[in-house]
Order: C-alpha cells, then structure tokens, then sequence
C-alpha cells in the first residue's frame, strides 16, 4: 500500500483521498490498468504494455493519455526506485450519474509503483481448478480492463499457500487462462495457448513467449484449448508480466516436470 | 456532479479527493450500486434496495456495512433535499495489489444525493437495437455490480436524442433488458419479462411491476425472451428506479401504442 503515486502526473501522498467518488473507473469500471515488471532500473517490455493499453483505449473509446505524459510519469516513480512492480491505470475520466460516457472527457491516468511481491517459496506451481467460469464476450476479449470480478471471485476459492493459481474455463468450458497469467502447454514440441478470441487478458508475457518460441524455432498455435489437451501435455506453464514464466508441476492427479521449453524461454527473455 | 456524499458516513466535500486509490471498487470493480428515487422527501421502494443490495454482498462475499449505518447515511442526506437521486455504492474495501480480496477487510459505502434528471420531453420512449451484447454469467446473473462496461459501450452507441433507450441481446441472441432498465413485454393479456438466469439486472422496478401486477390480478411469466417476441407484443414497456415505468413506441418499423398495463402499473405504483 505505499506505492509512490502519480495521478494526471501530479505526486499524490494522500492515498486515501486520491480518486473523485465521480470517476468512472470507480462507478462503472470503465477503465484499463497494467502491470509491469521494473527490474534493475528498467520497466521490462514497456512498449508492449504501452501499446496494449493504446489498443484497449481505442477498442473502448477512451481518451488516450499519451505515451509523452505516461512516460514521464514512470520517469519520476522510477528515479527513486530500482525494483518494484508499475501499475498504469487509465479510466474515461470524470462523469455525470449515469453510463452514458461524458463527450470529450479527459481519462484519468494513475502511475504507481509497488513493492516487489514476497519471493515465492517455489518457482514451480501446484494449481487447481476454479469453479467460477468466465463468461465470452469476443467485445471485451483480450483487454486488460477494468471489469475483472470473474478474477476477484475466483481466486476467493482457495486459501492453500500451497496452490499457486487457479485454471480457468469459459462458461463453455474451454480452457482459457490462469486467473492471473496465461497458460501454455507443450503437446508433441508445439507450445499451444488459448486463441482468447471470447474471453482472457492477452498478456504482455504471453506475446513474449509466442515471439520467443518462434524466433528458436518452436512451432507454436493459438488455438482454442479444452481440459482434456492437458492430459496430453509434455510441459505446462502459466505466464505474467510480474511473475515471468512458471512451471506447473501439478493438477490435482496430473503431474508435469519443470520442462524445458519454459526453461528455454525463460534464458532467451532473461527472466 | 454537485451530490451531497458521504464515505464511510463521513460528509466528503471534496468530491474530487474521495476515494482511495486502493479502493477494490476502482482497482477490480469489485463492487455493487444501487440508484434510488427521492421524491417529497421519501426514497422509493428502499427497503426493496436495501435487500438487493444486501443479497449483492453475500453473493460477493463483500462485507455489509449494516443496514442501520446506510439507513443513517441516507437520513443525513435526505434532510436537505426533497427530491433526488439516491446513489448507494458499497465495495469490498481497500487491498494490496492482486486479485485476492484481503481477509476481513471493511467494506467502502458511499451514499450520495445527485438531483433528479432533466425531465425527458417525452414519457414515451423510441428505442433501438443495440450491437453490444451482453455476456453470460450465471454467478453474476441479477446483480447490480459495478462491472459495466457492457452498458457503457452500449449506450456510446447513439446520440440521436430522439432515442430513448437501446435494446440487448445476450451473446446468444436473447432479448434480456435495456441499456438501463428492464423490459416487459404484454402477450395475449399475459406480461413477461425476461428471467434474467444468465445476465442483466434484476431490478428493483422489475419487481415491484411484478408483484403489482399480479396483485391485480395480470398473469405474469419470467422466461427466454427472444426479440421476435416484440412482433406479438400489443404493449412494450421499460422500467427502472428514476424513470418508473416507460412505454416503448417505437422500434426500427415496429410500433406499440402506449398501452393500459403500464398506464394501470403506474397508477397502482404511484409512479
């Protein structure tokens, strides 16, 4: 909670009283956030996380603050600090009672950086299943939005230290992301991972790892994935722009080794 | 944007300095609202607010802030103003960065007091079809959450002012509300509504014409509404908390004429 914060490039100290109780991203949501890592002084993959965030301000007819004024900010919060995790928030702005979005309204821009999370005990991850599904909506697929109670419920299904992510499906019962990271598997040397045409975040990490693979020659398909393709998996990992690259190891009876397709692309994106 | 608010019962008058930028509310709209009518001093059908709000939490495992401290709230603010739009928001409270909502964490309730609408010239609406779709989710199906970016979109839509409100369809072709209001149909003396199991919001008007209905002794039916359902509709009507009860006139070719169930609803709701 003591991140360093910049709101429309302003440094906020208060971060209790930070936010107007009329911005839509409060009433409605309406708004796109990322998360990136900063190590040794560097924001890793910026530009990725940047032009995502440009694409989803497009897709949702939001204002877009500008590259010139995010980047300034991240050059003030990331003077004082060599490592952390950035979180770029971007809402419509201000507005009126009502959805309706306000013509012409300037977007709110938060920049802040966090602490880096408490090393995990283990690289490699045991995940479960989550019984909350994501509902598909091609709309809002593939943003990083704002709207994410799908996420928030299910990972309020396990307190286990033990579990280190949540599998989820699509109300159709394909097999989509993590709730917080994508999802790869290794099926006969080609690394797969969800189209996301429906539903799902399309990951900074997970673009990464696709140009990667295919840079050393690992054919790789984005296509739609069912629960049955992990039991035909050689190799499974869950990606994030935080996290980087994580083996999974086991699902409930399944069990994976920690591979080397995830260990190879973890040298070649100097994770 | 001038409402009286209170956070967490505090009388907030910087409105633009409210709201934390931890608050889950902006972060995940990890949240629920409601939006109620004052009118001569009396907020409309409260207590059926208070409830859905009530039933929004438990379903989120958000905390309830009680409903003696959003009965006081609402007092306060009430004193000064005899009519208005009571806004009530209540989202699970501050946390870290991450998904997880934090263990036993207060919830945030904010009340505020926004004036009536700028009456509409007309009572009778001209609506249309809207192109975004609503996603299905029965674990967020009725509740008024605060994940709206399909309404958003929705009604950036149009800005003909001589449309009212827009229809939507769910992903699979289901007639299922309005952009801000639910919709009623009347089939051969019989009034239906669609049942809501997979997406929109259960509202608070939507009961209240249900039981009036009923009380009088109009067969009602909750089921699949599909949008050919409106070609054997003799009547079509639109309901939500501020704007009451709606007829809809007009769609692309079709008409209805302003018809005697919603005219004999309104009377018996005092609307």
């Amino acid at each position: 909670m003591n991140a360093s914060l910049l709101v429309n490039g302003i440094v906020v100290t208060d971060h209790a009283h930070a936010i107007s109780i009329s911005d839509r991203g409060l009433t409605y949501g309406d708004g796109l956030f990322e998360t990136a890592l900063l190590r040794d002084g560097v924001v890793r993959f910026l530009s990725a996380h940047l032009d995502r965030l440009r694409d989803g301000c497009q897709r949702l007819g939001i204002g877009h603050p500008g590259d010139a004024a995010l980047n300034d900010d991240i050059g003030k919060l990331v003077r004082s600090q060599r490592d952390g995790v950035l979180k770029i928030i971007v809402t419509r702005g201000l507005g009126a009672r009502g959805y309706r979005p306000p013509a012409n309204v300037a977007s709110t821009r938060i920049v802040a950086l966090y602490p880096l999370p408490v090393a995990d005990n283990a690289n490699e991850l045991t995940v479960r299943w989550c019984s909350v599904r994501l509902s598909r909506n091609p709309m809002l697929a593939g943003m990083k939005h704002l709207n994410r109670l799908e996420q928030v419920l299910a990972q309020r299904e396990w307190d286990d230290v033990s579990i280190g992510e949540g599998l989820m499906l699509d109300t159709e019962g394909e097999l989509v992301c993590a709730t917080a990271g994508n999802v790869f598997i290794v099926r006969k040397g080609t690394l797969l991972t969800s189209d996301l045409r429906f539903c799902g975040v399309r990951g900074v990490m997970r673009a990464q790892v696709l140009r990667a693979a295919n840079e050393f020659g690992v054919q790789t398909l984005e296509e739609p994935l069912w629960p049955e393709d992990l039991q035909e998996a050689s190799e499974v990992f869950v990606t994030n722009a935080v996290r980087g690259i994580r083996p999974v190891v086991a699902l409930e009876l399944l069990q994976w080794p920690a591979g080397p397709v995830a260990q190879r692309l973890r040298q070649a994106l100097e994770l």
